[in-house]
């Protein structure tokens, strides 16, 4: 590898979408050129030692950060690391693993920007969010149906992660390039049976593609760009990507925002997948995933086009 | 922790001392400012997995040593690290352990000094050499006895590990400040049921004490000075300590080497153990061990007294 891997970090608290996003970007970018480590393998403790001393694997408390900082690090000049590993099946410590960083390394995860020496190892950062009841239905759903819990069980766990996903996860959103928030639009009777839509928040931190020229108003329905204020204030400039925007709408501004990046290669096409690859159906694809995979990738291979210096 | 801690190696083959050696050194030292760190748990496959690739663990093929050679910059930086864990007992690899650099950090293993990286790591390095004949009574004695094998096994897995031995741990005393070989004095008919002699290697890659001044025609018997040629040809000092010379002298020679330091500490009293702490008896003590590791101490201490620049 020549140069620095560019180091995207996708952060954000359980069953947002972060493994389904980074799928699709490796998915595009491809398994020998990108590595993806989640850094939700620094726990100190075993799941049973959490439980003894009360801690979510939220609390900084339950995690070696300082060594995931410094591996963050290490990843960030292209050095290789051994990572731990924890076992969700079993919530125990194991063998640990070799990592190599590829020329894109993708981490995701509860705390890739909780501090500031972790931030300064990524060249883009994203936040995702998703409607709170769809997020605790999901999870209920799935812990019951899947996990043996009973819906009790789940919603006090629930109870007890929200404290600390308010204290520990979501004061991260402030350091994000991009938040990507995935929603039903209530305001037009939808649930979390209809396609969720995505309202991407593209901060000036770093050089976003020129959606000005891109996004016009013969889309206006599937896709929009705002200017508005962000929840602290702040200017910011808002995409919407409606759930059931047309494939073909969104594809046209996924080739303008490519050809931005003056590449030779073609647009990924196996972008916006819900499901594992080779699963595609219109049932198993998400318009407004596809375009902000597309976005992260933008800025990954224009990472490595313009190494920062 | 001001400054850099200052870092030993310690490298030999199997059962030739390694971990008694560096025993006495931290209970000089005191746990509270020294860190141990065994750099043989960085292997890459569990005993069974090694075993059907037929791989000694002395085969850098069979350890992470880049991760390892990374780990010791770390640590000689004063940083924090996270290292792998080998289970000796099960042959598994298991959860890792946060290693937290004190002002004196002493490594040991096999591969301490395989590598130029590695090497830049430490302050002062010792190799350790062992009666061949005797290891390989002393490891079929235990391995037959404790660990339920039959001699034959024992000698099969030895002859199979010299051959590694030879091709990867020898070869790493040429980059030693110290070698330190532990025999019975053959020409006089000692054999090892006799307390071990000691020869000391002192190479002019460090500044060792003024021995000249203190090791005196009255010691003679006991412990005496040689120029002499090494192995490869250059010159180097060679320090003989008797395995019965008497504790007076060798203490004579050890309060005369601390006080080459400056320190106001006492010399400590509890160096030369051979078995666990607190089981004091002439039996498990020696004097030439006692001595090696004061000139160890020594440069340890020497360093943290006028660190490196």
């Amino acid at each position: 590898m020549d140069g620095r891997p560019a180091m995207l970090a996708i952060v954000g608290d359980s069953a947002t979408g972060k493994t389904t996003l980074a799928r699709g970007l490796v998915d595009a970018l491809g398994a020998t050129r990108s590595t993806t480590i989640d850094v939700d393998n620094y726990h100190r403790h075993t799941r049973s030692e959490r439980a003894a001393q009360d801690l979510t694997p939220m609390n900084p408390a339950a995690n070696y950060l300082e060594v995931m900082d410094q591996h963050l690090q290490l990843l960030a000049l292209g050095q290789p690391i051994l990572q731990p590993v924890y076992d969700h099946a079993t919530g125990r410590l194991g063998r640990p693993r070799l990592i190599v960083p590829h020329e894109f390394v993708i981490v995701e995860g509860f705390h890739p920007l909780h501090s500031k020496v972790a931030r300064a190892c990524f060249d883009v950062t994203v936040y995702i969010e998703f409607q709170e009841a769809a997020r605790r239905m999901l999870k209920i759903r799935r812990d019951v149906h899947r996990r043996g819990y009973t819906e009790e069980q789940v919603v006090a766990q629930l109870d007890r992660r929200e404290r600390d996903a308010a204290a520990f996860i979501r004061p991260q959103r402030a350091h994000a390039d991009i938040v990507v928030r995935f929603a039903p639009i209530e305001e037009r009777g939808e649930g979390i049976s209809d396609p969720l839509s995505a309202t991407v928040l593209l901060r000036p931190t770093i050089p976003h593609p020129d959606l000005m020229a891109i996004v016009n108003p013969d889309h206006q329905k599937a896709i929009h760009l705002k200017l508005l204020r962000d929840e602290d204030g702040k200017p910011v400039d808002a995409l919407h990507v409606h759930g059931y925007a047309p494939a073909e709408v969104t594809r046209q501004v996924q080739e303008a925002i490519w050809a931005q990046l003056g590449t030779e290669r073609p647009l990924p096409d196996c972008l916006g997948q819900l499901g594992p690859a080779g699963a595609a159906s219109p049932e198993t694809r998400s318009e407004p995933l596809a375009v902000v995979q597309l976005l992260l990738l933008y800025h990954l291979v224009r990472f490595r086009n313009e190494p920062r210096t």
